[in-house]
């Protein structure tokens, strides 16, 4: 499934509520607290607050792919391609960024 | 191009360097630096700072990009397949958050 | 009480467990985390999610001051007077954004 | 200077402008903002970004100074007083966290 799929997906299922998308300051309040929620689990793994980590991947697999949901509502809200988007930061990665950590 | 396709471009585009990826903690103070230029540009477009809107979609979408480009790092850091992590996070909004807002 | 006050309040708290504060990027951590918290109730109190506003004031003036006794933290953890820190951000806004918004 | 003070000196600040204070969400995308260049700060001075870290106590404390001042906005725009809501945290401290971490 390509990322053109994911947004469809998002798009389906968001259609079916009253008002399909929320405002941009609206989107980016929850994108915040998803962010929140990862934090939390990156100090829980990897922090003071260790816990025994078990099931380490699925629960840090959860938590970034709702913060990637959230993004594509919000990519959806403005009809952003996102394909085109991740296309041009991979290019812009290795034009502007490309001297700037220590090569092997 | 897929998810996974994405995966492995940033993959091999960090493979260049010295420390491939960085630590959790490290690369979420990153993804929050990302966070934050998204949420100027929401606020210069939508909010009280209000510019002339000229490539809306355009800078949108580049900081939205930004943000996945680096939760892409994450996820590959800690060998997280991201098409997996979608679909179950598109899986339990059909679940259980099916009935969190008003429909139609 | 002033801000010095609160901070050898926290002080004093915290210097009763093993480890006194954690590393800067591990209260990174939690103040996303309180951050977080401080945008569901943002969203719940004048957003999409609006659910019936009691006691908004006490709820919102509870995440408010988790997130700066986080910010206290790490303050303290680095010896930093943020009575100080504060006035030069008052006297800063003075001199370098004075003309930034438009006037009565 | 007390924390009132301080709340006092940015209403003095913000009363000049057109419309003193901004909506919740325009505040809390500005804190986000601000909280994202207090990340790339901690990346600096304490991350794989390290660079030599002069006057690393001066810039952490502008950083957090700078989220402060917009939680003193948000905290004004709606009538709270943050002296009562610090004394409160501090005491919640003391009654719901005291054995949260391994003491001494």
């Amino acid at each position: 499934m390509n990322i053109k799929d994911f947004q469809n997906e998002v798009d389906k299922w968001t259609a079916q509520f009253d008002s399909q998308y929320w405002k941009p300051h609206e989107i980016l309040a929850r994108l915040v607290e998803e962010v929140g929620e990862l934090s939390r689990e990156i100090n829980h793994l990897y922090g003071p607050k260790r816990k025994k980590a078990t099931e380490e991947k699925r629960r840090l697999s959860e938590e970034i792919a709702d913060v990637i949901f959230t993004l594509i509502c919000l990519a959806n809200s403005k009809g952003i391609d996102l394909e085109d988007s991740l296309q041009k930061v991979i290019d812009k990665s290795y034009k502007r960024d490309n001297d700037r950590y220590r090569k092997k």
